[in-house]
């Protein structure tokens, strides 16, 4: 608790970081993310992952930031999520993101979220598209992008 | 504009209505709802969804802040969620939820959101189940909510 | 229950009304809105407000979808808001918008949201600002928005 | 990026630090944390400030799931939040709190949402309070939480 900022890896805990060929995203269940039932508002484990793909995003150096203003957004084109153990407030959880798979204008992965006890709380299958952010339509993934997913992807042996 | 609350049905509106075997939830797109993409977050029809069955289920006579203090709540188990097309601030949309089907412990439905001009967003399939709000364990839907589930059904000939 | 989308003045009750001198925006606390306390988790008030305000411009003939798109954005400069009560999931709920004045670059009012027996729940001093959504500097209101605004407050004598 | 998690200082990062007479604590902004207007929707900035409360409650020794449990819970009374620069996905964030001051039964503490360059985001002034869950009249701090937070406070010269 004494430590200073400057001692402490903050952009590997908020970006996340690789394990054999997965991605793990850290978090902790906030205050805001449960609802009356007392634990995890379902809709948000949905958060949790786009959280810990962004992240991942980031570690490929791809900004979110920057394709929206070149008008190349991705978008999400499905989900399939499973829920598998309730989460309270205060808990650990990771993501961890695989299989990741690209097509000519789409992602798809696999995520799930776990506490460090090796507890799964949710499973999902998540398919994106690139679309031009006018109009909408699905563009191929831009080649700068794709190269770099491909490049960290080689490099890292994620799957 | 210059009606008064009295004047008008409010309870309706919030509680949605039926149209032939189907419930309908009327809601409108807010900016909380929306991302720096421009359109609505993907999480938040997960939302809608929600808001959606919760009103059914008022329907149905079934308060879901009842079932809360009784310890018996309704968790989801899994969605399937298929993003059709985006939705921008003040669109007006609406949820159509039927396939409703009863379980031992499980409810079932369909839910589609979309727009008066027939445009769809998303379209789920929602997978929930009863469970003891302490320990998680799933039982049986209590008695006196499958009866007002299954009159409901019959009455308006819900699928 | 078994009215027709048609028959409701569905718009009504999306955009609010007017009573007295004050825009009335109607809503219903769902799940999602609630946290692990049992009770609205406190942020959310501020979204319950801020749908209030969207309503009452709609109201005015001001389209914040427009605004965005012309690059002229309103962002809210400070909030003052006081917690009276607790509320619950299901719980119908009034956002009541007055004290509505106009600056060079300005707008502030004065929310209070309740429900139906009176009972407060919260009370909010909002002040909000025009800005270049592109570099976010402060901006005059746009001539044809203070118009807009300027006729609806002396028509309905909205103070 | 390619540390594994048991050699990153996690519960640092997640429960933030001390600096002088303040706790720090970090985040990301998130898709999910922005709007239509592509800056940070300005009730997150509420929930930016709540997840550092929690944090510096953890840090203290105050477990918000044990309270939730124990039936005493902490609501807040009254938020004061000016806004002063926008913030955009990918974004690092601080959020600072001091001036923590105990009451009877009331919590008072000052929080400033800013950027690594020092760029200020958000000021706040939070009053909270203790409340039974059950009814939501005001209690006195616990007296376990009370001699756990001003231990804190006088090791730690929090103010």
């Amino acid at each position: 608790m004494q430590m200073k900022a400057e001692k402490i890896d903050l952009e590997t805990v908020m970006n996340g970081w690789l394990e054999d060929d997965a991605h793990i995203y850290p978090l902790m269940v906030q205050y805001e993310d449960t609802d009356a039932a007392g634990i995890v508002y379902h809709a948000n484990y949905i958060n949790f992952a786009e959280r810990a793909r962004t992240a991942l995003l980031r570690c490929m150096g791809v900004d979110m930031n920057d394709l929206i203003h070149r008008g190349e957004i991705i978008v999400i084109s499905s989900i399939g999520i499973e829920y598998k153990n309730p989460s309270v407030i205060g808990e650990g959880l990771f993501v961890r993101t695989d299989g990741f798979r690209l097509g000519g204008s789409t992602l798809n992965m696999r995520q799930v979220i776990g506490a460090v006890d090796g507890s799964i709380r949710a499973a999902l299958d998540v398919r994106g598209a690139f679309v031009a952010a006018s109009g909408g339509k699905p563009i191929r993934i831009p080649e700068d992008v794709r190269a770099r997913m491909t490049k960290f992807m080689s490099i890292h042996q994620v799957s």
